[in-house]
């Protein structure tokens, strides 16, 4: 096989071959195929598009590149979960225990953030004291133990994955269903999960525009799981306006204490009841009302805030020191009517500006930074009410900007559901 | 302005503007944007293509990189001659002399060969003593004393484009029309012509495989030129069979004495008696007619073939020592019948597995190595017929290949003619 042979079949829209993949993703990760092809060939992907088929054998490929953890020693049906990422997506810290608390082993590998705002590592290290770096068999350990352990990622799985990712960003290839749905495949079938539900996020804050796009990845996905032999659901839901009213790392934490007390954000405990919901009827080979009224009584005795206590005291962190700065900007409304709208993008740059996601993966990320949504959409607001609080580290930002990310009208606008559908 | 979003708006089949292409290629030129950035914005522009103004702007680019020959000082309108490239395509040979001979300044900047065959230095370089490194002044003078000279460049002109190209031949990234086109015209933009006569070659043993393609990239071609407020026009012509008998560097030099002389081959000397003219009137501004007199009777007189010699002397080439390969094996066909094609692109493989050609820059060239074809396009041949003479050096080869080149059929088939027609 020759790659400029193999990048001229894909630029004339041809299909490749299971091993002309392989080959292609071998010969990449022993730097025989050069930055240069592999770009020019992840453009012609961006452009002409893979088939299911052939993005499966590039998440084979990818994930066949790297170690596949194994996690057979602990009992029970583990249900991996993984969101496309969103503004203010704190689900992890409140699903894990959730479903922990539920019997459903959650051995939850994630990752740092680079972009707006922090991953859920970033999060839960915005607790200080928590430990995220737990080496394999004290994370399978722990699994056994409690039922629970989120850290990073201790073995290297799919480093081809991690080579492409970072060709793809400085390449322009980066928003391809494809290489994406093989990114995403390639990481959670290494981790050793009997079972994946997928939050496929859409709208302003997410990387998928639209809904249209969403599905398609999400059926993708689904094709890959699926066809690699684990059971996979992926959800669709909004991500219009943040999710949840906090964004920044300590604040989120803070939000997931809420909810998991039963208070907080409608639409963030609305979809963090259906995502653990799905992975506990999944787990359990149950029926959704069955685990829903399982979810439901779990956070209502705070089984699930007591899991997420004991998650927290086990890997050493200590909630009370969460420092959330003390120096806060009250945003005023010059403007009455009811909020329509409210750009999760924009809010999500003006995060990053106040030092809560990074640009660079060197970067150090303020984790007493973020925004607070006083008034969220649907509410009625008059002039000078306080629709948002600013938490300021050492960075300054305008704080219009805040003011335009939110969409006040006379008339009040339906607003849309959190979740659009799920696909099987 | 940054490299990422410019290859995203090319993916996205957006239009760059004059400004967006400068900073690209000014760019890439000084390493500032990777080799893989450059080659997933190739990879974007070979699927989604360039407007005729976004390749003129990339051609103005590319030129403007490196120097401009100043032919100026030469009296008479400097036309110069391309070819895009074909088999057995030895006319600069035929035609530098003839228009030569009839006043037309000829400074002629070739190139080697990469690829099958040799290019028209290689041509020369089988004469031995012939010198074709010639710095620019001496070029100039030459041109001046006897009104031809034909030699490598010795000024880097369009560094840009080898960049590219060089990059192009790697990645997959070679079929482009604005691409071949911007390649074609900044190198001869920088060649300091006035006029600019193309011969856009398509078919089996051409880059551009059909003559809808041919034409579209000849007007592309005709559209940079005239921007550039040099008169360009273009030639379509039939590269499907060999152009003339000979391929292979020495024998092709023969070859050119044979047409200059009036005899060899009929579809060559047509082409090459067409190309004159075409010089010959652009530069002398007369009609067709009186153009095509003056080249018959150039050819008639010697008066071309008489400029040949003294091009050769000049240069310090002896033609009495070319050295053809003693070592001739007769192809002899087992079949009767009708020759209705002769591959071009078969007999060019055959002649660079004998060593007539390049795959890589360092490459010797055999120049005493190729094919004469004995029986050309519609020639009857009975059975033991000898229908090509293969000259071998020490490469073998499998004579069966020659034969599979050659279809013979029962039926007689009108043969395509060598010209197609010109873009103006």
């Amino acid at each position: 096989m020759y790659i400029v042979d193999l990048i001229e079949k894909k630029k004339n829209n041809k299909s490749l071959t299971k091993d002309e993949i392989k080959y292609i993703i071998n010969s990449y990760v022993k730097d025989e195929i050069k930055d240069y092809q592999m770009s020019s060939l992840l453009m012609a992907i961006c452009i002409n598009g893979l088939s299911s088929e052939e993005t499966f054998y590039l998440t084979e490929a990818m994930l066949e590149s790297g170690n596949i953890i194994d996690l057979s020693s602990i009992k029970g049906i583990k249900v991996d979960k993984h969101s496309t990422g969103g503004v203010g997506d704190k689900t992890t810290l409140i699903i894990a225990p959730i479903v922990a608390s539920l019997g459903v082993p959650i051995a939850k590998m994630s990752g740092r953030g680079l972009g707006y705002t922090g991953g859920t590592i970033d999060k839960l290290e915005s607790i200080p004291g928590f430990n995220v770096n737990i080496n394999i068999n004290d994370f399978i350990d722990q699994v056994k133990k409690i039922n629970v352990c989120i850290g990073t990622t201790t073995k290297e799985v799919a480093p081809a994955d991690k080579k492409i990712y970072a060709l793809r960003d400085v390449t322009g290839t980066v928003s391809s269903m494809a290489l994406i749905a093989a990114s995403i495949m390639s990481k959670k079938l290494a981790t050793g999960a009997d079972k994946i539900l997928l939050d496929v996020k859409y709208g302003k804050g997410a990387l998928i525009k639209n809904v249209k796009e969403a599905i398609e990845l999400a059926k993708l996905m689904v094709y890959i799981g699926n066809n690699h032999g684990k059971e996979t659901k992926a959800l669709i839901t909004n991500m219009d306006i943040p999710l949840g009213n906090m964004i920044g790392n300590g604040l989120e934490v803070k939000e997931a204490i809420e909810i998991l007390n039963g208070k907080g954000n409608k639409d963030l405990r609305d979809l963090c009841i259906v995502i653990s919901t799905y992975m506990v009827s999944m787990s359990k080979n149950i029926d959704y009302i069955t685990a829903q009224g399982e979810v439901l009584k779990s956070i209502r005795t705070k089984s699930a805030y007591n899991k997420f206590l004991e998650l927290i005291k086990y890997q050493g962190g200590n909630l009370d020191l969460i420092s959330i700065s003390p120096n806060v900007f009250e945003v005023k409304t010059s403007k009455s009517g009811y909020i329509n709208d409210i750009d999760a993008l924009k809010i999500a740059e003006i995060c990053q500006r106040l030092g809560s996601g990074r640009m660079y993966k060197e970067d150090d990320i303020d984790y007493g930074v973020g925004i607070e949504i006083i008034k969220n959409i649907g509410e009625y607001v008059n002039i000078g009410d306080v629709i948002a609080k600013v938490y300021i580290g050492n960075k300054t930002i305008n704080y219009n900007e805040v003011i335009d990310a939110f969409i006040i009208e006379q008339e009040k606008k339906s607003k849309k559901p959190i979740i659009y559908g799920i696909v099987k």
